[in-house]
């Protein structure tokens, strides 16, 4: 089979195209499987935006990325976890996908492997395989909160293996690991010669808690983030990756290969967005908010969550009680009463026939008219 | 050797630095070694940029682009080609080097080739090498006008080829070939199997000649542009690729994964920059008087040109009268006068140590004062 044939489609993508041909067609869609804020950007960044477009140069910045963001973003690890990361081993890509491909092309070599949680985030898998590496979905249940932990790596870990992949907050089930469980990942990889990745994209879209970053216990750890989720930036294609001292020089020259630079105007916007907290609390509370009402209602319709999600915006329900299909189940749940969610198989092979996905960047209003659609279906079948 | 040790850094951009460091610290310097447009992105796209931020939702678009750019895209190939391409076919993508990992991603697998004119714009062997894969250089000569023929295309091919590449007008040399010679190239690579890849980049920058593209003599091929150097907005990041029917939906599963989408705000404004003629057409100029000045100087300082270059903004010289070390000299040249350009090394290994490439991204004044300056060095050495 040819790599390319490896590739699988991001399905929700699939389904959200089908749900907006629904829409097209004058049908009511609530949108609960698209993992995109539902907030529009700041008004303070696109003001900001408005004023460079006139004042500063759009050309190339460095390929690393524009120095002024490089080192916003150290003052912002001092001040947002007490951490000294020196600027230069923040490097700045289009968005967190350009993070991971640029990862991957310097770790992986053909043949090697790459653990990940089943259930994880889909393009996971796909970005490994197109480094021409092996991804591994390692079974993660909720006696590990839905994550890696030190047994399972020790278990799952090849001579091919290379690193082990954390995403805390996860997707899709938004549970939360704290610092010295990180350690133990950390020092589990550290043993048998590979790298830990902290994918902590969903960082400060938490509730009640705080989600530590993993260079809090390592600077021999690879973490991915962006402003994208927190600060509503989808479209910017804006990220960055935290990288070891002895991997910033291979990452450059990647970086001078395959993105030349990340876009220079969503780099000053970063900057400008980096100073804003009250637009995020306000947020992040909508969020919560929602949370804690889906969290009430879902049980009672036969969803069940077996372990809180204190992150992100998503749920993980087990829908054993009503299905033992989740894909025709999202289906005919779109088809029938116009509530697209997410069927469990675009995070992996664990069961996927068993869980859906709640995404609950949607207003609240939305999401309850959603669960009464939903209790009309479940009642109707 | 691990592929991360086989991607060379982009040497230019080495230079490039140093050159700033001594502007840095207070001398002047002339940069005749950067493949950037010095002209300002056009201040209808900008205008229009301004007012998007205001009025549009800058979340993801479809991952394949925005189909008003792909529609806007069809259109531009009607009128500027006469060529029916139909919008889905048209993949917008983070500038060109997004077109780039894309189709390399799509194409090819560990241990195939790809043929590439030597020199050639140093990129490509790279981008070749992270999908796993071996760039074949291809020594081309004046007597091709710097470019793959059919008869270099039947030499080289590997039975491992799934390729070669054709970027008309050429960086670096700045020769461009007519719809006859792209024919035949498109005849070769099917004779074989494979597929033609002609880069587009340059477009709209030829004088006294139109370049034309691949797509009036197959559909069979792909074709890679963007807006970067044309409508002068390298930092929007934000190019294209027209593929062959069949590599639709592949390409769409491989852009779900590593891009999400392009950057939105950029979309938008490449429909505005389409719309443009006129502001395009002084920047044409400007390049034009350049060139024409830098030929009939250059000569006369021992700077060979063996094929008039008629796009771009690249010359392509032999310094064999001058040096048989074309980096030392470069190198020699900015610090004693002040003045970048690029050796031949990033181009290839095709006689890199007799060739200087010349950019003329750079004003007419400074374009007099870096010829003063070389005469000068020359003279004194």
């Amino acid at each position: 089979m040819r790599r390319i044939d490896t590739i699988e489609p991001f399905r929700v993508m699939e389904l959200l195209e089908a749900a907006q041909q629904l829409e097209a067609a004058g049908k009511s869609i609530i949108h609960m499987e698209i993992g995109e804020p539902d907030f529009p950007t700041p008004i303070e960044v696109i003001s900001q935006a408005q004023s460079d477009l006139a004042q500063r140069s759009l050309s190339y910045t460095a390929s690393t990325g524009l120095p002024a963001l490089q080192q916003a973003l150290s003052a912002w690890y001092k001040t947002e976890y007490d951490v000294d990361v020196a600027p230069h081993r923040i490097l700045i890509t289009p968005g967190t996908s350009g993070a991971f491909s640029l990862i991957y092309a310097v770790l992986l070599e053909a043949g090697e492997s790459v653990l990940l949680p089943d259930p994880g985030y889909p393009c996971q898998r796909n970005f490994i395989r197109l480094a021409g590496a092996d991804p591994i979905n390692v079974p993660v249940t909720a006696d590990s909160r839905y994550h890696l932990n030190a047994d399972l790596i020790d278990t799952y870990w090849r001579p091919s293996t290379q690193a082990a992949v954390l995403i805390n907050p996860s997707n899709p089930t938004g549970t939360v690991v704290d610092i010295n469980f990180i350690k133990t990942l950390a020092e589990a990889c550290e043993q048998h010669g590979g790298t830990l990745i902290s994918d902590e994209i969903y960082h400060g879209l938490t509730y009640g808690i705080k989600a530590p970053s993993a260079l809090q216990v390592s600077d021999d750890v690879i973490v991915v983030n962006g402003f994208s989720k927190r600060w509503a930036m989808t479209g910017w294609r804006l990220g960055w990756v935290v990288v070891p001292e002895a991997l910033v020089e291979p990452c450059r020259r990647v970086m001078q290969n395959i993105f030349i630079a990340a876009p220079t105007l969503s780099q000053y916007a970063g900057v400008k967005a980096l100073q804003l907290n009250e637009p995020l609390e306000v947020m992040r509370k909508a969020y919560d908010e929602r949370r804690r009402y889906l969290l009430a209602e879902l049980p009672k319709l036969g969803f069940e969550i077996t372990v809180e999600p204190e992150g992100a915006f998503y749920i993980y329900a087990n829908v054993a009680k009503l299905t033992n299909d989740s894909t025709s189940f999202c289906w005919d749940v779109l088809k029938q009463v116009g509530v697209a969610i997410t069927p469990g198989a675009d995070f992996g092979v664990n069961q996927p026939h068993l869980h859906v996905r709640f995404s609950y960047a949607t207003g609240l209003q939305q999401l309850k008219e959603a669960v009464r659609r939903l209790k009309k279906y479940l009642t109707a079948t």
